[in-house]
């Protein structure tokens, strides 16, 4: 059984569950897309392409972009990084305030909102103009040069980020962000509101399934190393509080956005991407976690 | 460069290491040991075996005994297992009360004492003589008949097991313990005080590194997912609240304990075994984690 | 209006909340009293009594205990008592490790179980035979040489007894429980079971209301401003996590206990106790707290 | 010994306190005071008046304001209050976001910040010019028409008000902040940056000590039962984490704040106002605190 033929099995497996789950209403943009979209598209080293149901549809990749985000934070500051966030699972809600008034500040890992705020601080610390930097490495990362910032969904989430606005003040309380909030604020929900289909995003994530070649995109460099930690963050760190679930089903890094995307990566293999935007109550989108889960089972190809 | 000569390497380099941290002492058998040991062993698929230092001496288990609890707990419940626990990273200490009473007497993982204690309780449960059936499949396991439990560790453990005690009753107010108290306890102290060395227990790992081959030990069986999924428990849970840390610098799925060692897998190639007593703030050995990040380093082998 | 006439009316009142709430079932020996009782007794420093309803009849005084048991371990040690615990409100519920492990071991008052406890462990260290002094030391309190344990709510109690259980061994851990555990409990267990009525309960407490004679009761004697800040500490924590409601409501320092009891003094005027066995969701006296505004409300007297 | 001469003497005995803890820095204008002072001021319902040392140098009120906001937020709202926040102790600092998300938004009394601002926002809900509104009622309380804001105070604190932006965006995200935020914690700030006298604020206290009178200043009415509740309030939440201690060691109700300043009531006799600048690790100014236990002690009259 090839890989179109497996996707497409998958797809009819779980269009019972397209209709299970609840979608993301707290950014108002979000709530006005369809929910019952489906689309996997599986994108190998060796250059082919496999894609089923939605595949073309772009989505809001939402916390899907704190990857591309953190990997050009690692190109600037390297291991810097660490001294302002950990890299440990945070057993917690992604936009929880607990643990980070315990923990002084530190977020736990860049993948819950509080890390990829601060990685945001940095990406706007360093960069004269970050959003244009930014998403020019996108585009070459998904080697598609239109993809782009969605600004309405931006300012949408923006109205209602009072949760994000309490990290962003808890996180300056405690020196650990350096910048205006407002600005930092405003880079991370465009960050947040890029758009892409399943075949762009399982192309921008093939880079990071490939230690063994350099990773340079748009003259943003990584080590084969830090590429590969990369990938172990994702492991630990890439599905909010259902870190575990998501490593037990399918055993791929990978990252998942409220918008009902999932990336994963296969390394020295292939990138995956699924949408689907009904969520589970850890924000994980329902039918994308069952497809992964099926992909990994029935080509019997896990990392473990 | 070949495995031994890696090897070699490494116990050289972790050498000022083994100075470094700490010997736990909260079990008075344990502060016994001679904390300046240091050993490693590496089994491949293929047959060969490796091996630095001190490689033959046995020490306390611990923790890691409990990678062989849950693989005999699957075995007899199958995923009823997680009806009593989850498989999520736990964010906090592995002897924290807190997580348990806030979620209600379900444990985070089954690495964490809490879980530990209800796989106990499970095994209790279901076998007429435990310890027996335990100590048999290791056996098997390891392929070595002299391994055995450490009657004086586990009594000295007893004596100082308020932490456990007050988790074990826990557990018993919100009904997710059945067994008695003081007899569950019982076999987990012993199942803790198993002793091995570094070649033996990467004898006994190298089963999970294998998921393409029947699993079948002394009668204990599994299916090759359900290999990889204790795999993908090990990767997220297995080193405490230092998992992301373990799979960021090392990158394979394993399993601490505070008597000092460390066993790792490389699925499809090797398992591997460190020892070396002196352990760092979160109760991992200081020289056998450098010596695993070495490991993955200088093979360029890890699982991502 | 004088008392007697004041106690008809508030039995009248709290008539239909006697059926409101929900008797305490975890300690099962308590679970077959009657739930529709409902006792009020009144008595002044001027040697006043005043009762209605089913004041003499005898019920479990469960956390009332612990005001007496403060009293004698102040007597024994003094301000020392407080290098062991705090006397802060928890601000949680009366069985919860949570705070317990967070502040390593010291609870944050004499009333919460953890703390009472502690004082226990200190009761059983001082005296040779704890029981007999305490219950010699209630009896005379009381005035009444009749009162006494209740053996088969304490078994009863000690059966079920998990939660408590993990408390004493969590202070074990922390080295703030000095005596061997099974024997602190106990003590603990028979303490918490005395059973008093209403009419000699108001008796017991009078004491307290009465800071300018000396306290002296079989030997136990306390200073005045000891015996005042006795009642600070039933203000600000005696209601376990609903102190703020019962200051607020009430005005008065008092003790509740789950099997429906309250006392509460009025400092140079009177004591009351009131028994109704149905509790709110924070495991106190519907009816009982509802006697005690109206008390406060129709007498214009309370400590504000 | 008449309340002169035991003023005298409680400013002979806290000389050497004065110069303990540490001065509140992080609103820099308050930084700015010299630490070195220390005055009480004490007045009766009779209409007498006691001082000594700096009673009549004006200092920040900080949370002692929040008493004066509650009652104004009472004459507004009576109950309805209560269905926005709670009224017992926090056992947690008083900035604390922990607790505020556990318990979804709605704070644990109106003296946390958390309360305080939630109050804050029911007054610049109700009152077309909230400022104007809240001077005026403060000024007919202490009967100083001068008494005034510090806009150089406020402006300092929200400069650096980081952690009260958070708290302000979290109960947003709760729906328990009606208003525009940065409206709500203008009024917050200048609230707290009212100045007094220890002179001034012992008058202001006094009709609180009064619920026998009606209390109508400046059109403000309370009634006898919401006098004496606000007092039942101070005395379980006045005093943050501390407020046992403080009921312990001193047995009255009242408010500090991180200015130095304490108020105190003696209900039906008098109030009280101390200020001393360096505070203990709780925030409670050190001199402040002994200068009240000593008044108790010394004169016998305390509410227990």
């Amino acid at each position: 059984m090839d890989y179109q033929e497996i996707l497409n099995n998958i797809l009819a497996s779980v269009e019972p569950l397209r209709s299970e789950g609840k979608q993301a209403t707290y950014i108002p943009a979000l709530a006005m897309v369809n929910p019952d979209h489906c689309g996997i598209a599986l994108r190998t080293l060796a250059g082919e392409c496999y894609a089923v149901g939605d595949a073309n549809v772009r989505f809001s990749l939402q916390s899907i972009s704190k990857v591309f985000a953190l990997a050009l934070a690692l190109h600037l500051e390297g291991d810097n990084v660490w001294t302002r966030m950990g890299k440990e699972p945070s057993g917690a809600a992604f936009n929880s305030l607990i643990q980070l008034e315990l923990e002084h500040g530190i977020p736990r890992n860049p993948f819950i909102n509080a890390g990829a705020i601060v990685i945001s601080d940095i990406l706007v610390e360093h960069l004269p103009q970050p959003e244009n930097r930014f998403i020019e490495f996108v585009r070459a990362l998904s080697a598609c040069p239109s993809v782009g910032y969605n600004y309405a969904v931006a300012l949408s989430e923006k109205k209602q980020a009072f949760l994000n606005t309490a990290i962003a003040n808890l996180l300056k309380h405690h020196n650990n962000l350096h910048g205006d909030i407002d600005r930092v604020l405003q880079f991370y929900f465009l960050m947040c509101s890029i758009e892409m289909s399943c075949a762009e995003l399982a192309q921008a994530f093939l880079p990071f399934a490939n230690h063994l070649v350099p990773f340079d995109y748009d003259g943003v460099t990584l080590t084969g190393s830090q590429v590969k930690r990369m990938n172990a963050i994702m492991q630990t760190c890439g599905f909010y509080d259902e870190a575990g679930e998501f490593s037990y089903l399918v055993g791929l890094p990978g990252k998942s956005g409220v918008g009902g995307g999932i990336a994963a990566i296969y390394p020295e293999r292939y990138a995956v991407a699924v949408w689907s935007p009904r969520l589970n109550s850890k924000g994980n989108s329902v039918a994308g976690m069952k497809a992964l889960e099926l992909l990994t089972t029935l080509t019997a190809e896990s990392i473990f």
